[in-house]
């Protein structure tokens, strides 16, 4: 490959990448004029990663995690945004999104195509200190935006504290102390106030 | 301060940087449908960091560089987007987001307020490799997006060549490849068709 086929691929990509700022999530913005979509999400949880990293379990690799903030939506460019709480769209979820990876990554020169998904991969493994740290910014960052616009989204999708506890099992293992705030702050107020339902 | 009152300081600037994402710039999104915003403007440039920062002029520090795109716009939340080719809009800008800087970084514990106030210095002054790295980004992004819209904020705004070139005098201090790469595809194509004055 020459070098001008390598940046024209890098371009391709890059350009390509645009479209995820079209994939629109179910959590508005603060002020609930709209919902957000993955490129902003993705963007505020580099930055929740900067701002937090001091509070994770184990030291984490801040550059790493922030890259994996800004790459581990990527695939829903192809596989489309899967509501947390809607179990049939999580069914297929994972083959959508494997075919995605491919077709999105592939359009990289190989080098950089293997880091990506590698990034990618071990963000859903969920098993290292940074996709861990990584996975709680993406559950908390909704959360923090949830309870400003005072849980609009809940209340409309009639989410129960089971489905939200249960998406957070593992929030806790990439900070305890972020967990628990989030847990606090962002989530329980909206039990007693009703519009997280109560089972 | 307490733990507490550090974390509540820490969650009250990420929340209130959730604004970035209703600063609109000027760029349209690849496919014309709408103007991007600050938010997934410094996602791109982010991500552009990532796969491009091979072609630095000299070696960088790539997550240095990356947050620092991810903050380079955060005082327009207060400031506004100045459009580059807008010449009465630039004469106030630097004071308009120094007075910005120092209300919305001082909602951290100080030591983050330093430490996101010298990475916004650092890239306003253009001298160290990764800023000039942060601002090639900064030029070449909108620029891939413009090309792509067939120039219609060019178009819209009757741009001039010399503005362009002006603009761009210090892209190639960041990385002379990318700057030659832009002028080649992204913008001189757009002389020929008349979309960018040529004057």
């Amino acid at each position: 490959m020459t070098k001008e086929e390598r940046l024209q691929k890098q371009f391709d990509f890059l350009l390509e990448i645009d479209k995820e700022k079209q994939v629109q999530r179910q959590t508005p913005l603060a002020d609930s004029s709209r919902m957000e979509n993955d490129a902003e999400h993705a963007w505020h949880m580099a930055l929740c990663t900067l701002i937090l990293s001091e509070y994770a379990n184990s030291e984490i690799d801040v550059a790493r995690t922030m890259a994996m903030c800004l790459c581990h939506d990527l695939v829903e460019i192809y596989a489309g945004d899967t509501y947390a709480y809607d179990a049939a769209g999580v069914a297929g979820q994972a083959e959508r999104e494997a075919e995605a990876a491919s077709r999105l990554f592939g359009l990289l020169p190989e080098d950089q195509k293997e880091y990506i998904a590698e990034l990618f991969q071990e963000f859903e493994e969920h098993q290292t200190p940074e996709s861990k740290f990584a996975h709680a910014m993406d559950n908390i960052q909704p959360a923090m935006l949830n309870n400003a616009s005072n849980g609009i989204s809940w209340v409309e999708h009639g989410v129960r504290l089971s489905q939200i506890l249960h998406r957070n099992e593992l929030t806790g293992e990439g900070s305890e102390t972020l967990w628990e705030y989030s847990r606090d702050h962002f989530i329980l107020p909206h039990v007693d106030s009703g519009e997280i339902i109560d089972g």
